[in-house]
């Protein structure tokens, strides 16, 4: 069982589980909520007024947490890329509960350095300005996160469709699927909407040696 | 006096402070420690074994906080851009101290969700690909973090090199230099080597609005 539903639980903590099917889109609006992912993949994004999305986590890990604020020219997006559940507590309970019990800080130190880590991953791919190489970064991304090992490979094990990679890379769909259909050949596969990477080592390889890659 | 040094006093906890001047660079090597940003500008950035450079966070507010850890493929890089001061605590004493007194624990979510926020900015800088976009988004930044709010404009208060920008920002130097003196024109001052930016409101609107900051 999840660390946080079980400390909540035994603290008699009100709380709200919501489930999110693959595809499922929720905005967060602006009453003051604490979010806690339990299982499956959800994005984080801002969506800025200008309407330019810039997806910086993802809720994939159990406890991760945030809490939506006032924001002024973005409001945050969580988007569902498997079945995924999402606890809800409100603020000002969360507020009075951790004056109380130690271990709710400590669930949440513990949650904020999973998000930090998460952000650092995404920050590492938006470092770079080329497509492919944001595209390469992104594979690893996932292959950390929901990758399976298999002798042949590493396969991400949740669906992404084109249209979400080009958002979460800064693209078009168009130049995401024209940059797959190249890849297919040497570097990953494709096989029920899921992408097999050969070698990942080769991969950050790739990255880390730009003229290699051209060669490709 | 700052929030950690004062709780840390009173709880008699073994503590050294550096300082940095303008200039210095320290490398987090292996051992593990805590470091806390007191005053100053310091920046933290990842070096790769590639020898590429990705600055994700500020220390400039007092209480950041971060360890080092056992990184395979980086390490941490702190540069100071005017005299700072850190705290330097070993992870034992902290996690040791952290288990009997509550008020590190409020310090160090306290400061774990500084550090998101500063992440936060320099993700949305790299969300950019085109240099102009991403030195606009920097001078955001900078105004948001060691701006001084003049009738005039807005100056950021420290000095930072070409070079520096260029590291931050993903460019050549040259590139940088060749930039500034075109935005000299209508956007920026320079003068002593700091930098005053007439109207960031104009400058979020050239950034949301590439069409309209093409014609500048």
């Amino acid at each position: 069982m999840n660390n946080w539903s079980l400390v909540l639980k035994n603290l008699n903590f009100p709380y709200d589980i919501i489930k999110l099917d693959r595809g499922d889109t929720i905005l967060f609006d602006k009453v003051s909520l604490v979010y806690i992912g339990l299982d499956g993949a959800v994005s984080i994004s801002k969506r800025y007024l200008s309407n330019r999305l810039v997806t910086f986590c993802f809720i994939n890990l159990n406890n991760i947490i945030f809490s939506s604020k006032n924001n002024f020219n973005y409001y945050l997006e969580a988007k569902a890329f498997s079945e995924s559940h999402l606890m809800i507590i409100s603020t000002e309970d969360f507020l009075q509960y951790k004056k109380k019990y130690v271990d709710i800080f400590i669930l949440e130190i513990e949650s904020l350095r999973i998000k930090l880590e998460q952000m650092e991953l995404f920050a590492s791919l938006l470092y770079h300005k080329s497509l492919k190489n944001r595209f390469l970064n992104f594979l690893l991304i996932m292959c950390k996160n929901f990758g399976i090992v298999y002798p042949f490979g590493i396969t991400i094990s949740i669906n992404i469709s084109h249209l979400d990679i080009s958002n979460i890379i800064g693209s078009s769909r168009i130049a995401v699927t024209r940059l797959i259909n190249q890849l297919k050949k040497k570097l990953i596969m494709i096989f029920k909407q899921k992408i097999t990477i050969y070698n990942p080592v080769y991969l950050t390889y790739c990255l880390t040696s730009d003229k290699y890659f051209l060669s490709i």
